[in-house]
């Protein structure tokens, strides 16, 4: 019996909503057991006082440990919870709750399905945010999350959410050792670029990270990471997404680059490596779309095609909101639905102002296994 | 000899950016005595206190009051000066200057071309902002448009910008008559909708305007209709773009209806219609392309094709704001541009939650005229 | 043997940190059976999308449940939690526990002291919220409140904190009935404004409500009131802090009323109601002033002693954003602290501009009792 | 006969508000050639993307040239205009017209008087912002601008007003050498801050500046420094107000220095140092009181007297705008008054959290000269 990997996208009226999960378990549809990693889309700033993800978290963790008869604290430390805050423009609020069933069935002969790893560092120092130290750790869990998964070659990897701490002015405060910013926003971005160089350096990507390398060698990048930074966490948490001919099911998964915020093209393209059909306008047969993954961020040209952008000089709203905002559009232009899990900041996350972008399909409904 | 219409789209480093628009004159590639409108997407919030809009009108008409020897007060009776605030997501600032050369060549046999008028109510007392009164005076003024473009057919008018006023603190209070709401982010949407409503009632899309209309009746609006609201004048400003037998040139214009939000499909509806060539992706003949003009809106349903949208319950930032960022990625993604005028909010503008497109297109580049 | 009232004054470090009052539990200095209420400035926003505010009530009631070995539904039944958030300027994140020792030793003779009653209303539908139909609950909770305090005159009730629903875009598409707005941000002004005509009502400031004195007859006001709207609640909960001779103990409450946002004599004269010494400048001996608790709102004429404020213009940020931060600011001018429990909107509550002040402040270490 | 200076503090409408200083010049009551600085709180986000600045500018150096038959450039040759943006909280937006009256009368025997000078610095390339060369340009232009008032004294300078530019993404981009910061809004920080360090240079209260000292060492600072960062110019402007006996006329200056945001007490010690009367409450006299100029910035600890704030931590609302609310209510508690001119961001003016504030008082109302 082969694994086999289940993924629900569940809408959320707000971000302590666990009830459509617990109504999926309610309809024994499943089991709170085999879930190993919840992704949420939570609707507050996304930045540092983005408390909607703490929220969501609490929320879920309580919830899970009401129906599994233990301790929040437990859940925690089995299921990776990466919530991603900010759901600029159309931006649906949505929960991706990704499970292992450990007897799912007969791998498919000949065919890859979806194949799911988590991993966690170690509590990292407020002194390694944003540092190579960081990556080093973040590229040593993605290796155990793809051993977790059965994944040997790193090209199979095609998605890896990482969700990252940052500083606080409470945290800098405490440090014993120098951080790399007092700005405690600048620390998000600083988090989720050493820890997408550590994505990059576990997948052979780049051969080694240096402290001086992170937010200043842009062109180097990981083309399958992404990382989202957050006050509720004080580790690394790592979740693998790949293929594997021993896992078992009706999911796959792709994945492209966008080479900048509009790549319209790049979404589409990896549409079609889960084997989506696409008409002339836009996708009709959503229910074989089980989730898209994308990474915003804004140019730091200031430009985008030669026309130059607000984002970096806005002080009302900040860059990553805006950059949220409009690769949600251009990912609900592709796909017609706008419950994209898209979360911003892609320092070091494909190239400068661009970015990964992953399509989870079924298959079942989506044609023969690619 | 007809005339003929000219449509430059200049970029903007910043709201009072005249240079752009200066260095087109100095290379005497355009008599400014020719301009009849200048539309402007400034970087300001496009709501209440937006006075990057004010800075623009005042930067435009010092500019042009020099260049012509005469005052400000007397370019702005004859200039209409339509500026938007609000470049969220990746809308680029940008101006398109309007003009139209009296001689401007022989008109195309058996081919419409551009077509533009203008015409200004009277200063509007606070009061009649968002009631018939203000919808009258505005289908006044489309009609007055229509004839000075030498437009008959209502069908023929494919876009209508009006520029109206809103409520300020200081207007309530000086007003004498009771005023239709004392929130002023509110008067914005009263004063857009009850426009776009006097543009239905002189297009014939609707028969009839009623105070208990505006903002009550949705199901009533004008496909055509742009408004956009600001603090920087007291009267409607009215620029009318239809198609005539008449005008001579080589641009065109078409428009279609958004249903919604990331309905990219009425986006490329408008391309075709204007003759413009698309491949799979993106446009890539970008300089047939002379300018898109979208109107951007939250659904007052809160959900965009069943998902729940949270821009109407944002308190940080404004509803048009990240309307207007959605839909410019959506219009990002069909055109590969960001410099498109997309405005927001669209009461009565299109149908709740979509809104108007129209294309700008240069008919030498984009084959034969439609 | 009298009952005592004891508050207890808790920085928080975000919105669910619950481990200042852990560590209050844990030295044996507070027994959580004793907790009527947990007042709490948390940072969010304080607006619509404001979710710190069920975050803190999720944190808190989860942490009371496991201390009791009960449900946060059981706390929640019991224990009301009126979450305010926004922590603007200055103002400190921090917790006010209500407590009620029944056998808290002798009452002082001839001197009376701080009582403590709670009360709620029925859930509320949708359509009631804003209109006298929720004043009329309100007034009736307030009496049970005072009640459960054992004050019969309401001259002797010092302080009212309402806790009251908003209407979502969710809840006004559930309604049966017509709501009183669809502006979900403009329906937290209406929920606060009609719970406050409630207290007015319970305590003779006024003697009826109608759904037309809602937010249009401002002369109307309780100078006691203080009301929060959350969107994480369905009913009003009603907290009553008033003087009682029955009541043992070393806290005493006193009111006054700001004329304006900046009304430091107001404060002033409360100070010295409640007992408290005042040097020149600001009071040196904080530990006697046990809590400050005010209402902070922009003037609806758009002035403030003749000068013009911009918070009713202002897009980007809300105008009780902008009027906590002021009142906030004046009262830490007067104690020289920033944990005050300044809540915004105070429609009703006090003057047009103003609204209630009231300190709490121990009698041991400010002299003899009022 | 003696030099006099004249302060008119005169209410703005909105950004562009020239009318009451034309009403002042239509009433006789001053000379347009005798201004010599424009001190203007706006009503924008005081941030990088604060364009209310550069309207006001541009709207007060129209007008003075059509009342000077001169240009715009050359009115801003001659007149320093500091544009301070951002009227949070109840702060009040208002300009303060500084002139010199040549032949202003006899200096009082023995009473010293208000004294202005002005001076500029060459505009200054993107890469000296924030660094050692800033400060020095800058100490230059103090030391002109006290020369051009005949103060020889440092001790007689009570308030140094510098404007000073910012980076945006164009000049980051556009600059040859490195820049000190890649982050526009951080910009303002250092910008400011160098230039404090400059004043303190100037006026003898520290030896040296190194670039290391930017920002890192915030215990060297000016009390008398008030630094505004600004899009709308590439020099630094820079204008002196000090006392001397060579000068004549009614105005007197005193300053102090706030310990913290809430220092109340140093208010009231510059009041008292200017000669005015003090009640126990607010001021009454509020004619005597001509001017507040005050410093507002957010502790760099994160705590003001041992409290937390959130100001740093907010990425909804910039820090800057926190302070400006706190401090703006603070003083209107000690003045009665809120058209203070509190600008943001103090970095080297006067100590981590705290910073200058200066008086200008009315003698003849207000008792002897100091």
């Amino acid at each position: 019996m082969a694994r086999r990997a289940l993924l629900h996208r569940l809408a959320a009226a707000h971000p302590g909503d666990t009830a459509p999960l617990e109504a999926l378990m309610d309809q024994g549809a499943l089991d709170p057991r085999l879930i190993v990693a919840i992704l949420g889309k939570t609707e507050g700033n996304g930045c540092v006082n983005d408390f909607t993800r703490a929220y969501a978290v609490q929320a879920m963790a309580g919830m899970l440990a009401r129906r599994m008869l233990t301790t929040p604290e437990i859940v925690l430390e089995k299921v990776a919870m990466v919530m991603s805050g900010g759901t600029e423009g159309g931006l649906s609020p949505h929960w991706l709750v990704l499970s292992v069933v450990p007897d799912g069935g007969e791998a498919t002969p000949g065919g890859a399905r979806l194949a799911i790893g988590t991993a966690f560092t170690e509590p990292l120092p407020p002194a390694a945010i944003g540092r190579a130290a960081q990556a080093e750790a973040t590229a040593e869990a993605v290796r155990a999350a793809m051993a977790a998964a059965g994944i040997e070659d790193p090209g199979s990897v095609h998605y890896v959410q990482v969700k990252c701490p940052l500083l606080t002015s409470e945290r800098i405060a405490a440090s014993e050792d120098p951080v790399v910013t007092h700005d405690t926003y600048a620390s998000m971005g600083f988090s989720r670029g050493a820890s997408a160089l550590g994505v990059a350096l576990a997948l052979g990507e780049i051969d080694a990270v240096t402290d001086e390398m992170v937010l200043r060698d842009l062109s180097r990048f990981s083309a399958r990471a992404a990382c989202s930074a957050g006050v509720e966490l004080a580790r690394n948490e790592v979740v693998v997404l790949g293929m594997s001919q021993d896992w078992a099911g009706d999911l796959v998964i792709a994945h492209d680059v966008m080479a900048d915020a509009i790549d319209l093209d790049a979404i589409r393209r990896a549409l079609a490596a889960a084997g989506l059909p696409q008409g002339p306008g836009q996708l009709t047969e959503a229910e074989a779309l089980v989730a898209v993954l994308a990474k915003a961020e804004p140019s730091t040209t200031g430009r985008i095609r030669g026309l130059r952008h607000i984002m970096n000089d806005d002080s009302d709203i900040n860059a990553t909101r805006h950059a949220r905002a409009l690769v949600g559009g251009v990912v609900a232009a592709a796909t017609g639905r706008t419950d994209a899990f898209v979360s911003g900041g892609a320092e070091h996350q494909g190239p400068d102002g661009g970015g990964p972008v992953a399509i989870v399909a079924r298959v079942a409904a989506a044609g023969p296994p690619p």
